[in-house]
């Protein structure tokens, strides 16, 4: 598959990724670890949001306009990129010549091929709707097999009907009957960086994806996440259970208490639930 | 009713229906069998898509926009037609003169009145919404028990929350509170060809909607339709079995499998479960 | 070209242009006056206005959205319509049996070919864009040599640089390369009723176009008008003159003057310039 | 809070609000009883809009273009109005002197601090998204315990999967992760005439929202809407139970019988239902 | 007028531009000096914008979506703002109760008749284009009499054709031929902060248009940014002649020069230019 | 410049425009001669698109929504091309390692510098707005002075005033004041494939740009666009002639004629014309 079609190189790989903490996959692309995905199943999008801006990262929320299947699952995964841009028969030409021979295999079914466990496939349709479908009810199938994650498609989908049954959250913009259009559409990379939205999606980015919109977290900022969203998880807790006697204000709570006894207590309850 | 509003003549309607291959209505409304409409049930989007577009019929997709009331419920039924247009009294008056005496009924009320089990409303309103909505609950009843069907109207509807437990599929572009507004739109004409988003519709078509859209179907393909379909879902079902063993890459499926072995597997199935 | 293509019969012409009240050319499109066109120039959007929707024609404006070339030109004729709707082959061959056989002329310039000095073109092509291009340079030449007046399209031109020179007043939507396509196009009538934006027009409606926008004046209200519009114009003439004094405030003269003298002084002036 | 930030004096409340006819928080914010409240549950957006645009109140519907959370569950209050406008240091600092020192309170939690059981929070951000989001899971909780009924954003949250499982119905335009910016946005006013999408709120109207749309009721026209709603539930339940036996058109029955023993039958089933 | 409708008192405008160094007008109004406008009228957009985000004023630019009647004429002048929201009879009839007897005048009519030479109408009417046209030729040439700078109107006018030949620079929406509509909506202040696009404007700001934009600036700018704008006219003359010579790569001049001896060469030009 | 951004290679340049028949840059651009882009002047956009899209190239007109500077000018040059995605810090650190120390410049100004007569600026910015304006009045004269050509930016400008005397063709999307704002927005690539509205662009692509649109057309057209460009020419020309006598019906000459007398005319012309 690589070779033809766009692709960074191992090295390129190494150096546009080079703050990933964690191990790779073999082409390179940061691997992070199983455990820190499923311990984000507790993050909600705030508490990346706590995170990111801060670092400089502003541009990691793929903004609005989404339709979520299955908004009641979270989909969290490591990113695999697929690139279409509007055709160029010169440019196909070059980047893909076994188009031309062989047993031809899709270039967007080529990129299923090669998902492994754990991945979201995200693709960048830049928008397109009619013959921007990029997988109706089998290719669906292919993929929630492969991965038993999800897709991102900043694009459109295909049978809807057969789709929603297989359970698989997907983030796409819309339905459209047609397929995949070769003569208007081409891929052009394959774990590239892409851009979903308003953000720009690196190979191996942990994508997470709730009711609230999807975002793109870079390896190096996992480990800081998750250990802030602890306390948040205690504050709100916390916040929440005391609004919820009815007996103070929001200010009197929120965002910290002022009152020195609220205060202390709140701490206790802190130190208590972190476990120390 | 008719000789006021444009309508098609018994003749007009033969004339531009000729090529249905089904029984009529007295008036000339090509009738799709009721056996056709209930194995109609077991179709998907994209296997009226399989068949149209080859035949020069590429606009028969209603398009993007649409809101559905109880997307759980396929929407199948054969079109009966209501054109109106921004209101022009002069024109108003000499297409329904019956209008200024005797116990007046709204037109569209007039068009409800002769709806018939089996058929389903489509309403061109031009995507009108203040004003353009064409029923509340006690009209939406009338369409209810009339047809056990639905409707399409690209425009909208008022009275959703006693609309939703008639239990009804609607396609709709909006709610409004407004009632219908013949001082800016009039009814122009009953079972004429109509635009619904971007799709011609005649009547006699077989309206087709599911979560995934709305299509509208000539009733001459219904039966080349129907039996393509019944392979789609044989493949379907195979590509899909396949691919939940999790042994295969989906190229080596999908579309269809190289491997002779693979092949061969595939063709008996086919077989089989076509009952030859 | 008729008897193919929806138009309205030379009796049904008559039954719905009812209020015409001046002559009619052989096939029964009303013939408003050419002195009553010329006379129309001296007209603002306003005072068509100050009419209309007091007859109950509220919807005679075309709305927003529009491009104008040239309009620095007024734009005012005689409506000849057109009328597309998505394509459905079965409608078309039948609405337009002669499309097989024959030196084939596209449906579009046939009604170009019958078009008279005076009229003007109006087109509905539901906004459609690509593919909804009526007319190049050619035939916007064609279209400008034949009635001196202009063109209305819901929907497209192209050729731009082609166009402008002609000096031909153009109201359109969009600007596209792709000629017109009939294969997901086609003409259904010929002179009869047709949406423009926002409005109804028939043929034989004064189209009156200036920078302002777009209207759609029936025959019967062209002289009360024009009548009622010299009023306005002294009456205008008389409130600027007053106010470029500097010594009014705008509510001591508008909408008319409070002070007795001041009343008095217009009302000799109206006299004067009405010439009584 | 109040001298700050405009906020309509007691007796600038009691001149704008003189047409209430009920009890008033010592604020001069009319206080609709809260058995109307309670009887408006039984009520639909169409017996609303029944009554207020024959008032001349053609404006109390907030428009299109709403989410609503949690649409199975109608949201019913008094509205406390919040205003927010695009920042402007100098007026901010004019406004409300006091965010220089002090343990300062964000403006918009000093509004939730005040709000009462019973009211919906009603916050103008003029349709701000990116850094509109007035709250989020722990300020939501705070409105909810305070009130027990709603919140209205012109505007965005954040932290929807926190905000979801309280079970609070909330409108609004948009979910965004961005905190609320006050940089780009400040607050203006509480209890000040606001504009909802296309309607003008005072402060004390009853907002009335289900899965149709959202609206704001002047508290003067609560009486004469509840009073016509007894009747055309009663006609509504009789219009629907004669259209299930499928024994009649629908002009036969709606809106009004014309048949003689049917209009019969409905006035005594009406008076029998109406208890007299 | 006042005391109707709500206004800044003296007292209030005082306080809420409070920073205003300038005269003001009898109601308080900030009057920023004739020759301060004069010498704006060399002003660049970019220039404004160079010292308002710095101070915090991040929200002063009106956005995108305006038309500009005349944009080969700077728009220059003092803000004077009126306000309109969505109607409701019963804040109006307490906000304006002289409505209902003696001489009517509009209210809008009333605002233009207090306007001074050097204002410019600035007319929040919050999009509106159907019944939202705030001005026709007549009120127009008014304005233009009695101010000489122009009109700014989130909203619409109508009389495109009569307005044009006045000359005076226009911000608006849309055209529409609809008249002022007072059953949809009413005016709820004069010289109070209003919402323009997305800017907050205050009565006094000065307001600064042309062809790239609108911007309104507060009093207490006006100073610095003529100050600042000399060095930067200078700066752009001495690098568009630099790079008109086509000697230098843009890097080698702009921002600023690197080359010691063009370093030194520009900071001569600029103590020439400067006059020092 | 090159090695830092993704650049194409000078190997990949030559494999991705493979097809180039004309010399080149050094650094592989493809370089259409100067004659054929001084020949180009006399083309029409339909010109261009007769070729194109039968040659499997449908993609290569940008689509609507451009606003266009100096459209009384033809915009014909070889594209030069610059690529921006949405900031990530990562990656831009990888990618431009020496942003961190010497004597900065801005990424998009170091494109800038390398500009060559007869080149356009191609900038893909993803249609940003705020914070994507690629030039104001300096480097815009610096790209005038480089080029003499133009700028495309799918993205903004600033400084509408002080660009427009310049007199350089511009397409872009909006004016914004905000200088470019790199926290939001980096530089990923010079000289590579780039998507601009609904095409996609390679450097040395000709630009052509007139006031109906925008096109990019892959060398190895250039010839035969031409050649046919010819006879278009001489087609249009006698048609025109012919339709403006005023004698014949469009369809009598156009597309062709079909008397048998005047096709011979105009293949005689035809001959002449072409120098035969």
């Amino acid at each position: 598959m690589r070779g033809q079609i766009f692709t960074l190189s191992h090295e390129q790989m190494l150096k546009y990724t080079a703050e990933n903490p964690f191990d790779r996959f073999p082409d390179g692309r940061p691997k992070v670890p199983d455990e820190l995905l499923e311990k984000a199943k507790g993050l909600s999008i705030e508490e990346v949001w706590a995170v990111l801006p801060g670092k400089g990262y502003r541009m990691q929320y793929a903004g609005e306009g989404w339709r979520i299947m299955h908004p009641e699952k979270k989909l969290i995964g490591r990113a695999m990129t697929l690139q279409f841009m509007p055709m160029r028969p010169d440019l196909q030409k070059a980047a893909d010549p076994n188009a031309a021979g062989g047993p031809r295999i899709a270039p967007h079914q080529r990129f299923i091929d090669v998902l492994q466990p754990g991945d979201v496939a995200v693709v960048d349709l830049y928008g397109k709707i009619e013959g921007g479908t990029v997988v109706g009810d089998n290719l669906a199938t292919a993929i929630w097999n492969a991965t038993k994650r999800g897709l991102v498609v900043d694009g459109a989908i295909r049978d809807m009907e057969g789709i929603f049954p297989i359970g698989m959250p997907v983030y796409y913009r819309a339905v459209h009957p047609t397929p995949i259009d070769y003569a208007t559409t081409m891929v052009t990379g394959i774990n590239v960086p892409v851009k979903i939205g308003d953000a720009t999606v690196m190979p191996g980015d942990v994508v997470f994806g709730d009711s609230g919109g999807l975002y793109f977290i870079p390896p190096q900022f996992m480990k800081e996440i998750l250990d802030k969203a602890d306390i948040t998880h205690i504050h709100d807790e916390w916040t929440k259970m005391k609004l919820d006697t009815g007996k103070y204000k929001s200010s009197d709570i929120y965002p910290s208490p002022h009152d020195p006894a609220l205060k202390k207590e709140y701490e206790e309850y802190l130190k208590k639930r972190l476990g120390k």
